[in-house]
């Protein structure tokens, strides 16, 4: 099947797990949107999540996609049963593959999570943590600045040190010995990150055991790629182009060729 | 006149708006949106906030406004001759006086301007300022970090020193004696920026002058409310209710008794 894998997220994070998508299966077309004029959507009600997700998913369907990726952690972890009622087609998200390998991480059986408000208060890793292993302590912190510091391009930086402490000193406290990078933003800063929380921590990043799994139900399904011409990659936004593209070329290992502004709105 | 006065922003920003209209015009009903589901406007591109102001605009116009206070810089900025050719009623918005007051205030010529990207991007600060004085010198700089650090509530903290520190680092160095706010949540930060800048450097708020323009505009245009009955305000937003009502009740002199969420998509 050479239908394209449809991926979306809140704005430029989900291009992580892009990135993850095209080492894992290089033979798959990819279509991609995201809603950089309605970014962030980490502060939002389940309501206003739900509703950007439906339209999305609606333009995604439009595109004859044969499975989506929901990049996005705000949107894995609020919507996503609505989102599979939607569609036909499987619904990858990123909070179970991240919870799993989580839980594979660590030999402690504390695990902690950071991620946008509405992430952290769904509960959603959590219920999937317990839903593996109930013996688990799971310990969670919004991390509200974390998105704006890296738009800033504080990766290395005092401040980014400075809010990383204030953020993950009650994580430190409850002697976790894996923490979920729960949001797309934050492997950009797991440097900073790793050297607050210590060598004893493991960081997961959601984004490889997502296209792992992706990569399993696309076997499961007979739904792999054969075909043996170069893949196909297409980015859809929002809002203007260039900032998408400005981040892009620092995440992905291919430029940008197609790139395009819709309305999401009308979907 | 009893009709309302409406007045919009990107989000909860333009209260310190509504505020100063309430103590100028304690007679006049409001009728106030805020973008809360969309917001924040100052990174998104000049089709995107003209698409969602015209949106709100309509939605204004349907509760019979007299007059409409563009209580956003970034909306000012950038669309406003396209929101006065919208509408029959009058447009008042807040960089217009905001550079009046800057250029009345200075006295050796040199005035800074702080807002958002595209606030800064789109020059109109400037403009006005050379419109009125073309000997004036005027050195703007973006201030992305402020509104998330006001909306994480570091008002008085050292990581909100630092990046003021750094972004107003090059106004200092130009000599300015007069600093325009404009973005309207940097006066909840106004201490920090004044420590920074020191006594010499008068910081304009164009919140006061905004609402005297308006209460100059609707005297000359014979429009005041006489009404003697107590004023009437309505807000309206376009996420959760809950997070506005909070961040009003720092903000305003009056509890926030009619708040109603509604689809801004539908206009």
């Amino acid at each position: 099947m050479d239908a394209p894998i449809g991926v979306f997220d809140s704005g430029v994070g989900g291009l992580t797990v892009v990135r993850e998508i095209i080492r894992q299966l290089p033979n798959e077309n990819i279509v991609y949107f995201g809603d950089t004029a309605r970014v962030p959507y980490g502060g939002k009600s389940k309501d206003t999540i739900l509703k950007y997700s439906s339209q999305i998913v609606r333009f995604l369907t439009s595109k004859n996609v044969k499975a989506i990726v929901v990049a996005c952690n705000t949107v894995s972890a609020l919507v996503l049963d609505e989102i599979q009622s939607e569609v036909d087609v499987p619904v990858i998200d990123v909070v179970r593959p991240g919870a799993k390998m989580a839980v594979e991480f660590t030999k402690n059986h504390h695990i902690g999570i950071i991620g946008t408000q509405a992430t952290i208060k769904s509960g959603k890793y959590n219920s999937y943590i317990r839903t593996i292993d109930p013996s688990i302590t799971v310990v969670s912190k919004a991390c509200p600045l974390f998105v704006p510091l890296v738009e800033e391009g504080l990766i290395e930086d005092r401040v980014t040190d400075d809010i990383v402490g204030r953020y993950l000193q009650e994580l430190k406290e409850y002697d976790i010995d894996a923490l979920i990078l729960g949001c797309t933003h934050y492997p950009l800063i797991r440097n900073a990150i790793g050297r607050y929380m210590g060598d004893g921590v493991k960081l997961v990043n959601p984004a490889y055991e997502t296209a792992k799994s992706l990569k399993a139900l696309l076997e499961e399904k007979g739904m792999r790629n054969q075909k043996e011409e170069a893949s196909r990659y297409e980015y859809y936004v929002s809002d203007g182009k260039d900032k998408f593209v400005n981040f892009a070329d620092r995440v992905l290992p291919l430029q940008v060729e197609h790139i395009e502004a819709i309305n999401i709105e009308n979907f």
